[in-house]
């Protein structure tokens, strides 16, 4: 049989999707799964994306051009205006997702032995998508006693080396939910530019922010136009993720045109997928509103639940839906298992992530999992009564 | 300014589409574009796409599992036992066209400074998916005096290095309409299994060929179950290129599970596109048999015509719906600018596609360009009439 290469052979399998078949098993038996685990929204796509698809003017569901139809483009120029983003049409790539995009920025902008300085725990795909590359990711440990806030400049400039190509952030972030500050984006873009980096700005989640305020773009920073790279999608935004349809965003005019060789090479974006969104984009305001509330609802309640039981800890997240609790376990994912194989609490038990796959930094995350908030309020609450219960009746469990 | 990727400046750009803003300013001028450069059908997508597009009974539009859904899978063994080919759904993964089908296998299979031999003139995209793996094709050209038949198996066998990894061929072929003979795969098959090689095998076009029975797949090839790869793509089979569904079918265990990881990473494909290529494939023989017919009354016209031509030759293309012709001129690519930007014959001009691009040996295919027969009688009939005005007109027309 030929080989496998080398990069397939590295290539991690996805942490959130490691434990589905002992979910899947655990459902076959009866018990009800609580999914916790993944970013999948239960909210509905708005109606008039449903809508749109009825009324499909065309005899040929034809290749769009390969970074996206132009009224799509425009239509992406017009939110980010929205949200006091000065774009254009030509510094917009649509993409099958967001994932494409961060996939084609790293083909397009790292050789392997490149090295990303991500803060981390991170988006576990971020590492699958630089094993892609050749490049490698070098992890920025945040710690949950600080509320995973960002750690002082120093510790990114101490991890400059020449091989030093790019920073990636995810604001807001997943699977920690914070949001970076004004001053910390400054002082990342100050690195950047001393250091002639690239600053990768996964902002999918921008909608979900609930500091008060809008977060800033990195497209808003001034002086690094020819280094930013924004990732976007419109999956988590619209309840959409299946579509895939997400965006490249830069004014930096050679790696736009880099990224539309690898761009035309699969030729187009999906397009049903932009008919769409294009409509997405247009939805009443309260589509949104509704969507936050219930969003920013669910994150006190479950914040509030978990939080109460004895030795479990998690900071509040200010953005996106995920949140990164400590357990009082030993090993987190031992005990995600454990709930899918041996456990169950009134018919129910929790699917979780364990967070060590967040982290490239080893050691890191060993008692702490990602939650996603994407269950209806009665599913979450029993979610923490099957977590408290859990947590009692686990063998593992320490002293608290 | 951040420096690009090395890979990212040695993607070349794509041939077809090099010469397009010659064509959109030719357009702008009011000059009618005959486009026989990319083989976007304009036959319709099949009624049941768009019919099944309104009746979709969900709430969500929700990421379907990173191989497809298992519907879709299970509805594309119905397809394949139709075609005498026996698969189950756990080999097949669904992809975002049958373009990512391609770059995942080689992802998954080919390390840096691998060899793939391919037969050219071929589809230029795979030479962007080799440079992203970081693989070299190496090119087995076939001639249009020998009407682009496979040379002699010996030629595979010469270019075989402790290198090699993989034979890639595409049948029907892209760009040629060539249609390799049960005996010609059955050489490939032996020299794959001799030097355990991947047998990459582009089918997308199984639906075109004209020689009066099917074509025979590489899944069909006994002995080397687990070294074929199959490419499949729902986009020309139904005309709906631009719902981006396609799939890569493999009996290769280690090499799925492989694939899968990439897969994972970029998260699902698109699942409005396999609701309707779901739809699609259970759409009244009628209609394959009505885009069948229509191709081949179209092979028929473009081949006489061309060839009418004096010292036009292009050999009776057996599949797809492309074939390559030699014109009487030094540079097809020069001649096939000029035709945009110097000239136009009763209001219009045709957009050809330099065959130059298709082959990955210097030289070769300076005076062959490829055409699509994916326009209406009337407007092939058209273009036939323009092609030989600008033979006739061009200066550089050599004597014939």
């Amino acid at each position: 049989m030929p080989t496998i290469s080398r990069r397939g052979a590295v290539m991690p399998a996805s942490p959130i999707r490691k434990l589905a078949p002992l979910a899947a098993a655990a459902h076959a038996k009866g018990v009800k799964i609580l999914s916790l685990n993944i970013g999948q929204p239960d909210l509905p796509t708005p109606r008039e994306a449903f809508e749109v698809l009825k009324h499909i003017d065309r005899t040929v569901l034809e290749y769009s051009p390969s970074d996206g139809y132009d009224r799509m483009r425009r239509k992406m120029t017009e939110y980010y205006d929205r949200n006091g983003i000065e774009v254009t049409p030509e510094q917009i790539i649509i993409t099958s997702g967001g994932s494409e995009a961060v996939l084609f920025s790293f083909l397009a902008a790292l050789d392997p032995g490149d090295e990303v300085i991500l803060p981390e725990p991170a988006y576990a795909n971020y590492v699958s998508f630089s094993k892609t590359a050749g490049a490698r990711i070098i992890g920025l440990p945040c710690s949950i006693d600080h509320g995973f806030k960002l750690p002082p400049i120093e510790e990114f400039e101490k991890r400059i080396t020449p091989s030093t190509k790019a920073i990636l952030i995810c604001n807001p972030n997943n699977p920690t939910g914070s949001v970076y500050t004004d001053e910390e984006l400054e002082q990342i873009r100050d690195v950047v530019k001393k250091h002639d980096l690239y600053l990768f700005s996964d902002e999918v989640y921008r909608e979900f922010c609930y500091t008060g305020k809008p977060i800033k773009s990195a497209l808003q920073l001034e002086g690094i136009d020819d280094k930013v790279v924004v990732i976007d999608s419109v999956s988590k935004r619209y309840n959409e993720c299946g579509i895939r349809i997400g965006a490249l965003v830069t004014r930096n005019k050679l790696l736009h045109d880099t990224v539309m060789k690898f761009c035309q090479a699969r030729l187009s974006p999906p397009l049903l997928g932009q008919i769409v969104a294009e409509a997405s984009i247009d939805i009443p305001n309260s589509y949104m509103e509704e969507a936050f509330g219930e969003y920013r609802r669910r994150r006190d309640f479950l914040l509030k639940g978990i939080n109460s039981i004895p030795g479990v800890y998690s900071p509040m997240p200010m953005g996106a839906f995920y949140t990164v609790a400590r357990l009082p376990v030993d090993d987190a994912e031992d005990f995600c298992k454990w709930c899918l194989t041996d456990f169950s609490y009134k018919g129910a038990t929790v699917f979780m992530a364990p967070a060590a796959g967040f982290y490239t930094t080893p050691g890191y995350g060993k008692n702490e999992v990602r939650m996603a908030y994407v269950l209806k309020q009665e599913d979450l609450e029993l979610a923490v009564e099957v977590l408290a219960a859990a947590l009692d009746a686990y063998p593992g469990t320490l002293p608290r």
